[in-house]
């Protein structure tokens, strides 16, 4: 197949084109707007196949107030008259130009990452359809889409066929405060109507490697953090499916046992490690989930899926409805003409509901099942390989328990002993290889200290793109941009 | 300027070409990923052309049990093995076909509606850069742009320029549970920490036709519904700029003269009324709005910026890291090598934020604040003129003090005696006719019960697409559709 270039018979015309007067829905707007959209994709393709180019940046680094003074012409100053279209498509390249290639194959900064095409298909789609989750009627297509999804996600997750609800949220963190808010609810109906006030002092469990987002869940909600934890009266527990830093699994059965015993609710924060249920090599790890009372699942994390894509699986049917619904009738009428149980819009916390299910829909799709479940296979094989070479590399040194989690050591420090001045100046080696790596743009990854542990970097899979090349490429970066410190 | 049609090399090669192994990331996958994304550009612009053209359908209805048998051939149901790219195009071309035209000038089903081609484009632009607004390293940009927007909205508000914070956030009611978490964590900082337990029985202000996110919020909070309303210990008024059934504003001045003399937080709900900010027009319906403490304002509603675009503006600087953050070092170092004032991530309930600023400020680069000004007297000329063809017929009637509500009194009525009897067979035409609009897929209003007022209609105006003539259309329309009740 050969790929035909657009004409620029836009450009032609673009002189003093206006959006408010040039493009729909003004009259004799449709090939104005088409030029324009071209216009835009032709960008935004050449910002797709650069990303894909080993060559390419990660990221052309400046500091705010550099781009706040304008480079080049680009300015973020929000004018009182209209700027042209020829100007927009101008601050549209500069805007990716002057941001990050998260799909790049040498971005491991953060849990999410990649650039699936089918997915970025599915939100060029949603956004094109403009739509709302709230009610089924301005959403029949997307209502639907999430209820197969989300009875997907909870047959793999092993539940029966009848149990269950769920809902996409915007986010791992909003994931994880439903399943509080649920758990308080489902022993103490009554705090909807009188609060907090009205229960004893609460108390939940989790782990220190739990994500801050239980932490600040309960600080939301009311409970405070000082009621994680410790004592009082317990009614939750977190249990985390992939910890932000190590990557590490609690053991689901275990803590669900004891749940069982003391009748607490349990919540699997499988944010990150969810994307394993889909690995028939994998899944084991999760073992003891399907025990699990709610579940915090991301696909835009390890499967790959572009932002935001979270999902909160919940076992008892009916409750995130009882729990949520304020049966507000001006919104949600009940004499509707179709059946309003797929009105979701009283059973999520919002009321407005972006559309994140279609992408996710379209690339399962795209992939099969099994597509899915090689890419998480191909992503585990990358941290493998990462953690080989890490063993063989005197240069590195890693943590106890964790495979993907390293320190540089510099030639200056590799004759120290152990102690307080060695890591005194091995917690600054990682945040200076970090700023040179972003002044220079070849790579991104992410580091941080962890309890008694000094900076060290995180090396992140979820990225398709990711070959063995590139990880190698890392090290040597690593080991270059370190060498004098 | 013309318009070149796509030249179709894409399906001549596409008998079973699969998304693992011929798009990018995969090696030689460029020609055949930009082929795939222009088929689905094409899908997309037929979308928009046909969402503005008068004679297209609002709506193709389909009952949810029909749409999950499947319409020829469209299935929702998630395979094992891959689709074809081009069953994929089939699945997008479904999706859209069995969807709503919330663009059509004829949709006035909701306050968000209108499909913005600048803000299209934004969004487009977005997911292809598919990053996350929690740290100014993967999103550089867009946290700027976030930053000259917010600054930008409170110099509207009326706050002074070092005064003031924000966020933009998943939605109104989003917005407004910020609001209450802030003033609250103002007012009583240890609930952080020790929750609610520690606190004096809280009360909160709001009126009967406020949005109900905010007894939505007190029950998530751990306040209570009960607790909104009643007497106990105060520290929260909300004040509704622009209801979400009558679009009425509360007063703000007078509002603001109390929480000041009690020492109360105010908030304005401006999630709808806010757009008229922009107006030199309007805008003195929310005079006394510089006064809150904080303000909720969508662009997605009365600005017509593509969904999810909401902010949640906070006067007192400070606050919202103070009352938000929790520190955690591991994913907000302080030893990175930009200023990490920045990373806006600790700010937010949650951690990963969605990019929802970058249509809004494309949209203004192309409108100017002027032209968004024009948008907004737009659409509230539209109310005017439906107000008035209201008064002219006599086939309607209008609830007292609102300007977009109206009964259709079907022929049958029209005799009849105020009263109960009158009322119960009233309230059941609005449903009947909204049922056979939908069916016939000519035209979307939403309709509701209010206090206790039967079923009416409410028509909304934000989208730029609709013209006097739509509104012509839609009153003979409601006639014809409810004649023979």
């Amino acid at each position: 197949m050969t790929h035909i270039p657009l004409t620029n018979t836009f450009h032609t015309f673009s002189g003093a084109l206006n959006a408010n007067t040039d493009l729909l829905p003004a009259s004799c707007g449709e090939e104005m707007t088409r030029g324009f959209l071209q216009e835009l994709v032709d960008i935004l393709l050449g910002f797709i196949c650069k990303s894909n180019q080993r060559s390419s940046k990660v990221l052309d680094f400046h500091h705010p107030h550099q781009l706040k003074e304008g480079l080049e012409g680009f300015s973020l100053d929000l004018p009182d008259q209209p700027e042209t279209l020829e100007q927009l498509l101008v601050d549209c390249r500069d805007t990716l130009k002057y941001g990050v290639s998260t799909g790049h194959p040498r971005f491991f900064n953060q849990l999410s990452s990649g650039l699936d095409v089918i997915g970025v298909a599915g939100e060029w789609l949603t956004s094109t359809a403009n739509t709302n989750m709230f009610t089924y009627e301005v959403s029949p297509v997307f209502l639907l889409i999430e209820e197969v999804l989300l009875k997907k996600m909870r047959s793999i997750v092993g539940w029966a066929d009848d149990e269950g609800d769920g809902l996409f949220c915007p986010g791992g963190t909003i994931s994880n405060l439903y399943s509080i808010l649920l758990a308080r609810y489902h022993f103490y109906p009554e705090v909807k109507t009188r609060g907090m006030g009205a229960l004893p002092r609460l108390a939940m469990f989790t782990s220190e490697h739990s994500h801050y987002s239980v932490k600040k869940s309960a600080a939301v909600l009311g409970i405070g953090t000082e009621n994680v934890v410790v004592g009082l009266v317990p009614f939750y527990v977190n249990a985390t499916a992939g910890t932000t830093v190590y990557g590490a699994f609690d053991p689901l059965n275990a803590i669900a046992d004891i749940c069982h015993s003391h009748t607490l609710w349990m919540h699997v924060d499988a944010a990150w490690g969810g994307g394993l249920l889909m690995s028939d090599r994998h899944r084991m790890k999760l073992q003891g989930i399907e025990r699990a009372c709610s579940v915090t699942w991301n696909p835009h994390k390890m499967m790959g899926v572009p932002l935001q894509c979270s999902a909160i699986l919940v076992k008892k049917r009916g409750l995130l409805q009882e729990c949520n619904k304020l049966g507000a009738q001006y919104l949600f009428q009940m004499d509707k003409p179709y059946d309003v149980s797929y009105d979701t819009g009283d059973k999520s916390i919002q009321c407005g509901r972006h559309v994140d299910v279609f992408k996710l829909w379209l690339m399962w799709k795209a992939k099969g099942s099994d597509g899915f479940g090689s890419q998480v296979n191909k992503c585990l094989e990358n941290a493998e390989y990462l953690y080989d070479q890490l063993q063989k590399r005197t240069e590195f040194e890693l943590p106890e328990h964790s495979n993907v989690c390293f320190w540089y050591i510099p030639p200056s420090l590799r004759s120290l002993p152990p102690g307080s001045d060695r890591d005194r100046r091995l917690h600054q080696v990682a945040p200076r290889i970090k700023g040179r790596m972003m002044e220079k743009g070849s790579v991104l990854i992410g580091y941080q200290p962890l309890g008694t542990k000094v900076n060290f970097f995180r090396c992140v899979f979820s990225n398709p793109a990711t070959q063995q090349e590139d990880i190698d490429f890392l090290l040597d970066e690593i080991c270059k941009l370190g060498a004098d410190l």
